[in-house]
This record gives structure tokens, sequence and C-alpha cells, in this order.
């Protein structure tokens, strides 16, 4: 059983209210959000944080991000549009998608949005025609993404030489060159590799310095992570150690920093409570007991696949001995495995219609579900405590 | 380019209606459904078809089938109640998932559905409990899925021999041991693997017939494969193929056979028209050039995860050279890259707002799209032609 990721308090309360509610469903709890924030603005004192929205984009969690002061990294226009009919200025919002349409660009700017990330030319050709004078940030490749659980190819970002090149272009063209960023990797868990990256950033610092332009800003992404069942730092390590990094290689007058936090803010706060549908065995002498549960990847697991990501797992029925299973969701898609190769153990004497709940799960979860796949409707989803 | 997919009239109609829509969407073909049910009820003459109503849940393509005479294969209690909103009774339904809580096996009865698939001894004690005398079919495991491109592992499914136990205990709590089921999995090009399938049924077949109980049916699933860009058989080689099995295993006293198509049946009827949204290198000497399109994975295209399913691709522009490049998604995922192993050739002078027609997707890509991943809407769908 894991430890440590919600308070006691916290635990009571999900467990308490989800008692009557029928499974699947994700329970928020609200408290435990704003502890996340505190924590990590304590850890993280020298920089502005920009909650990734597509972590989690429950207007409960967005509401109360904004009241305790947080700005906004969108992902698409569709974002941009929620979060202003919530209220949010999109003076407060970043565009962090390298990917978008020019009329996705022109839409932003007219909202009033003026700061983009970038990470080729014909975006920042578009962003120059449709976007005139905004700030714009490239987005560098960062290698080690070998210790990161879910490693960020190089699906976004460029060379360093094209970043250069790209913020040299973003000035030709009467944009604002504001900085660079990078992503280490989702769910990173050696903090070292910040450390390459920002050595990264200084340089091209530098190599810009000489052609004239001051940048004044390096968006370090996410990557800072939540606790699954894998051990790792707590946020105030990776604080602390990134704070020395960046004193390392800027001393005294570092640029501005943003921090785009996701699931380390919000995953640890949610917990999916599922029923186990149906208990087997496929033969008579097979050692490999099967739990089907009524959630799996399609309803809002999706984040098991490949089974990186271990959620912590608790249950209700106490004592006795435990054993290896293999867990799996409730569609007809074989696909639909989630523990396989890794194996939980759980009571020998679990039962059909017995809870488990899965800790960490309020990031990526109730956004990630599908429509409607096999019938089976989107995660539902609950908030417990108040926004302000 | 792809051919034979789709008439040149289907194309052609699906095409010129496509022009003035937004992107990405799905324009569903019903003319061509309605052509692909015929050539499975010519090509299958000896089978009762069980629509895999997963595969595409879309009301249009249920009546369009349902007026056609289909039976359906539902996958959950949401489904049932979904085809009886359009006037289907359970009558006309198998409850084809073997993962089933009791309250879903009650509701079912109470709906009057009396087929159920099973493979555990829990599944069959609730089935006695709560849906009484019903007819009853067990699932075995299959050997060989690796020639199917989606192998269908041992989620589903029971050994032969926990099958017999099964049968006998069904009929001790007063069900009814109606068949045996099997999926030789999910676009199978092997048709040999039904060769082996059927001769396992048929031995279960004889071994319950020495207990005294004669099975009646064998549910033969899905597995027919849908024309992707992979060579492969035409439906009715599937047919006369397994019909030769089943001669040489049952004679001329075959039992009654259920098949429960999905995608080959739906998947050619689809096409998804997506948007090129950037274009891009990562470096100035990179030889790989990215394509990131408004469609991806969570957008409706995740059976493209590992690449296994490569769909038929098409483009307006014309003439001139092509070359390999990498297609992304437009997501902050970096999971969300369509082919990067395997290399689609598009032309050099593509550009950005051309548009992609991906083909054959009419099956598994809109119920299994995000509720609103990054922000993202769910796919879109569109139908052309009547419904009856």
């Amino acid at each position: 059983m894991s430890q440590d990721l919600l308070s006691s308090a916290a635990w009571q309360r999900i467990h308490q209210f989800s008692a009557d509610k029928p499974t699947p469903c994700l329970i928020f709890d609200l408290p435990t959000l704003r502890e996340k924030y505190a924590e990590l603005e304590r850890a993280f004192p020298f920089a502005d944080i920009y909650y990734a929205v597509k972590a989690n984009p429950d207007e409960a969690v967005i509401r109360c991000l904004a009241s305790l002061g947080a700005n906004f990294d969108i992902a698409s226009i569709f974002e941009l549009q929620k979060l202003q009919t919530l209220g949010i200025p999109a003076e407060r919002m970043s565009y962090g998608n390298t990917i978008k349409k020019a009329s996705d660009i022109a839409f932003a700017y007219e909202q009033g949005l003026r700061l983009f990330a970038s990470d080729c030319e014909s975006d920042i050709r578009k962003l120059a025609k449709f976007a005139p004078g905004s700030k714009v940030y490239i987005r560098v490749l960062t290698e080690g993404s070998e210790t990161a659980d879910w490693p960020l190819s190089r699906k976004f970002g460029c060379q360093r030489d094209m970043a250069v090149e790209l913020i040299l272009l973003a000035r030709e063209l009467g944009l604002e060159p504001y900085g660079i960023s990078f992503h280490v990797g989702s769910q990173q868990r050696d903090i070292s590799s910040w450390d390459a990256a920002i050595g990264k950033v200084r340089f091209i610092f530098d190599q810009l310095a000489d052609a004239g332009i001051q940048l004044q800003m390096m968006n370090m992404g996410g990557g800072m992570p939540a606790h699954y069942k894998q051990r790792q730092q707590d946020i105030d390590a990776y604080g602390s150690a990134i704070r020395r990094f960046l004193e390392e290689d800027f001393g005294d007058t570092p640029p501005r920093v943003i921090i785009e936090p996701g699931r380390s803010l919000v995953a640890e706060a949610g917990v999916l409570v599922s029923e186990v549908v149906q208990i087997s065995t496929k033969s008579q002498d097979s050692l490999d007991r099967w739990v089907y549960l009524d959630v799996g990847l399609f309803g809002g697991l999706i984040e098991a696949i490949g089974e990186a990501i271990q959620y912590p797992l608790r249950w209700d029925r106490e004592g006795g001995e435990d054993e290896e299973v293999i867990i799996a969701g409730p569609t007809c898609d074989s696909m639909d495995i989630l523990y396989e190769d890794h194996r939980y153990r759980l009571p020998l004497n679990l039962q059909e219609g017995d809870r488990l709940y899965w800790l960490s799960t309020g990031a990526y979860t109730t956004s990630y579900s599908s429509v409607e796949f096999n019938g089976i409707p989107p995660l539902r989803s609950y908030m417990l405590g108040t926004e302000e």
C-alpha cells in the first residue's frame, strides 16, 4: 500500500464521499490541489507558474488555480476559449503548442494572447503574419529522455542551431524574440536532466547576445513528476537543484523563468474509484488470476499503456494473504489490459463487487476518456472542497 | 495510392461532400455499407450476422444494418439501451462481452436478451442467477494469433477443458448450453486460423455429446479483415475457405453459425478528412520532414498505435516527386505520432492547409475519440446516403 500520497484527511474525505457514488468515477480533492500549488510555489520561488491545462481541464480545477494566481499554458484554441468563459484573460496564457493552424494563431491574437511557442520556420512566418509583434520563444530538443517515464520524442522542438536561426528570423519579421523553452520529458525522475538543458539554453542566450539579441525568458516546461508507485524525489529537491543549476549558468542575473506543471500539480489530488467486475482463470491449473474492472485504458486510464505509469492502488478488504494478478479493463478490446507485465498484488479473498481505488489519477484521465467506446460513457468526475 | 477500396462513385461522393466541411471529420457512406453487407451475405450464406456495434455505434449505421436484417453483438448495457431506443428488440442481440456485472446481466435479461457469451465460472453463476434459462455459449482461447494485425491476447476465453466444465455447470444450473465461440484475432490475414479453431470446436462438441449435451451453435466472432494498405484476400475467399473447413469437420450437419463482423463491414465506408497543420524539419541538415495534422491518436486514429494498421491515404495535389515523411497528430502529447517507423510517401510540394484523406476509417475511430484531450472536441462525423 502506498504512503504519503494523500494526507489521511484527504483520503478519508475522498473515500467517504465515494461510498455511495456509482463506479467508475474520479474524485478530485481541491484542498489537496491547493496544497500542491503552495508546495510548488515554495519550491520554485524563482519561477512563474503556467498550469498545463491539458493535464486536467475541469472547470473547477482551472478556477481554483486561477484564484491562486496561476497563469495557463494552453494547447489549443479550444482551451483558450474555455478559459475565457471562466473569466481568465488571454494575457494570462501562453500558447505552448508548436503545432498551430494560421487560423488558430489569428484567433488567439484577436483574443489578446501575445506569448507563443514555436519550433519551425513556417510557424514563425505564420506568427509574424497573424500575431505581429508577439513574444515568441523557441523550443529546443533536449537529450536524456531515457530517464523520463514518458520520454518526449523529437515531435516537439528543434536543434540548437535552428533555434538560433529562428530567433533571428523572428526579429527580422517584427516579432519579439523572447526566450527559449525545453521539456526534459514528462514524469522525469532524473533531476540532472535539467542541468544539461539549462546549460544549452545559456549557450543559445550567449550566441544570440553576440547577434545583439538579449533573450529574457527560459521556459522549462513540465516534467516534474507526480508520485506514483515508483519512488522519486519530492518537489523541493527539484526546486533546489534547478535553482542551483540556474545559478551555475546565469549567476545572479537569471532570466525570467516559466514552468508548466501539469501532472505534478493535479495528479495526486485525484482518486479513480473502480469496481471489480469479474475474477477468473483461463484453465483449471492456471496460476494467473485475471481481475477485470469497470475501468480500463479507454475509460480514463490510457496512461497505463505500456505499463510505464503504475498508479498506487488501495482497497477496502483487510488482512489475509495476497497474490499477483493481471488487471484488465471492461471492454471487448484485447488491448484493454492495464497491468500484465507489472504484477500488482491483491488480496486472495478479493471479490467481485469490491472497490479498487487508483491514487494519483488526477492528471490525464477524464479528458483522455473515450467518447463512447463499447458504449461506455466518459469517466464521471466529482469535485470535493471549494474552488477559492 | 490505394485501389479498390471504394468505388470511384463513392469516393467522388465523399470527396465532393467533404469540400466545404471543417476538418477533421469522418464522412461515412451508407451505400458502401450496404454493398459490404451484401458482399458479406453472399460470402457467408451459412452464417447469421451479428454486427459488432462497438466498431461503429453511429445511429445511422445501426439503423441501416437493422433494416438489412442484421442482428447485433453488444459489448455493454449502454449499447443495448442505445439499440432499444432505435427500435431494435433485445431478442436480436447477443451479449458478447464475457465481462459483466451482475447488474448488467439482470438488466439485459429484464429487457428480453437471452443469448450470452461466457468464459468463467463466476460469470456462469451470475447468469444462472440473473438470467435463468438463457442460452449460453462459451468462448475458447485460440492459437495462432501471430498472423492477426491485432492479435487477441488471452484476455477473453478459456482453455478447452474449462469450456467443457463450464457447459456442464451451465446445464446443472438450469441455463441452456447453446454453443462455443472463438475469435481468431482482429484483422486476421491467415484464413487457416479458422481451420484450427473450427476443429477445436468440433472436438468440444464431441466431448459434450458424450456427456449427453448436443450443442447447437458455433460463434466465429469477427476477425475478417478490412482492406487497409496491406494486401489481403477478399471476403469471398474467407467465406469459401471457412465453408470448406466447416464441411470437413461437420459434414452435412453443421451447427448454426454466427459471425460478428465489425471492421470488415464498416471500415471501408468511412473516410477521415484531415488538414496539414504544419510541415517542418528539426535541424538545417535533417532529411526527416515532419507533417503535423489536425487529427492524431487521440482524435480518432488510435488504431494507428504501434503502426499495426496502416490506412490508405489520398490527397489532392497532383504530380511531382514524393518523399518519405513522419506523420504526427496535433496534440502536445509526444506519444501522438501516427507513423514514424512506417514511412508514408507524400508529395514534396505538399503544403500546410492541404487535405489528407484517410481511407478505411469507418471502424474504431469516432467512438474511440477522446472527450476533450488538449481541449480538442471529439471527431465530427457526417453520413452520406439514406439509412434504408
